[in-house]
């Protein structure tokens, strides 16, 4: 199954990102014609923000050791955490379902769209991907394709890595959710607002070189 | 003007940060008894999420050069970018009038919470904290105090301080809104999962020690 999450605000026309990610979907789609596909837009559905009944199912759980999925309603004490878990019951099979990730991450002040961490933040239940016997990772065979755009650039010889609270945040977050650092595929479109930021004029040809640079290396991912 | 905002999905009785920058809020408005005092509940109200219109406002009024917030209004084309900009203007507003800043962040999943980064989402209007004819930061003499709590720990000798996407990620922020390094006052309470996550058992004595050095230099700093 290809799980495909947008994350931008934009509507397809002004995002890089969600261009993107609909080229690979689109290539992957027609290789693998019998797979399940779905997409997620968390910019036109919101991952509803986290409650004090879902903070506290959590601490529970976690308490508890490792609780699969399946066993987590039982420990809901009240509606209002039943009700915290069935909002996220539903993303969590979806992502442990995936064999690829396809995330669209446009970068806002530096770090993931709110969008994005508000899925990040409900999906990271205590021991929702791992294995209840082994305690391996669940995700651990999974692929995930980070699709991101900057405005500017955050290369290392741009002075502004340190800026940077986007791929490195990404690889840190998917690593500890037990994605093999091999199996972390970050593409990232630089100086996408040339058009719009005055200090980047003159950049056009650069930011036109990092946009093919990303098409081929989805296409090449697409292809795999 | 003391602006308090809390991040924190827990309850007061469950969250180190509501319970730090409650006794700030309360040590600081002892001593500034005639001051103005707002407080934000980013869990109780959430920032609504932002949509196409608020980033194609932002682009027009960047590309217009710096606006001043009082005439971003007449750069709205339409009932949805004329709404994204009344939902936006308040918060902004808001953050320009404070004198001091008191930010609740507890770390979830290595960063800030989704719902403070919807509000640093939707605050970081292009030119909004841009003086319209120095182009200096209107934020350059306000003071920030972020109080901060981690459930593990992420100093320079704990081998996890690569994944502290929370200190590094304020700094980088709020410096790019033109708020002095040494106006910024980060204070971070570590091992606040003590009692939850069991690879941290017989470390209680480092929590309580963290919570203490906290608590201190949030009083030093109310009493400044």
């Amino acid at each position: 199954m290809l799980l495909h999450i947008d994350s931008s605000a934009d509507a397809p026309a002004d995002s890089v990102t969600r261009r993107l990610t609909a080229d690979f979907a689109r290539a992957w789609r027609a290789r693998h014609p019998a797979a399940e596909y779905r997409h997620r837009d968390l910019a036109a559905t919101a991952v509803p923000p986290l409650t004090g009944a879902y903070t506290t199912l959590g601490r529970r759980v976690e308490r508890a050791g490792p609780v699969p999925p399946a066993k987590v309603s039982a420990l809901a004490e009240n509606p209002a955490e039943a009700r915290e878990w069935e909002l996220t019951l539903p993303l969590v099979t979806e992502l442990a379902a995936a064999r690829t990730v396809l995330l669209g991450v446009p970068m806002y002040n530096f770090s993931v769209p709110a969008a994005l961490k508000a899925w990040i933040d409900r999906v990271t239940f205590p021991g929702a991907f791992l294995h209840p016997d082994s305690g391996e990772s669940l995700l651990a065979d999974t692929r995930v394709v980070a699709v991101m755009a900057r405005g500017g650039a955050y290369g290392p010889d741009t002075g502004q890595a340190a800026r940077d609270f986007q791929t490195p945040y990404l690889r840190a977050w998917w690593g500890r959710l037990g994605v093999r650092p091999e199996h972390l595929h970050p593409v990232a479109a630089e100086l996408t607002r040339v058009d719009v930021l005055p200090f980047l004029a003159g950049r056009e040809a650069a930011a036109a070189a990092s946009l093919d640079r990303a098409r081929a290396a989805l296409s090449a991912l697409a292809a795999a």
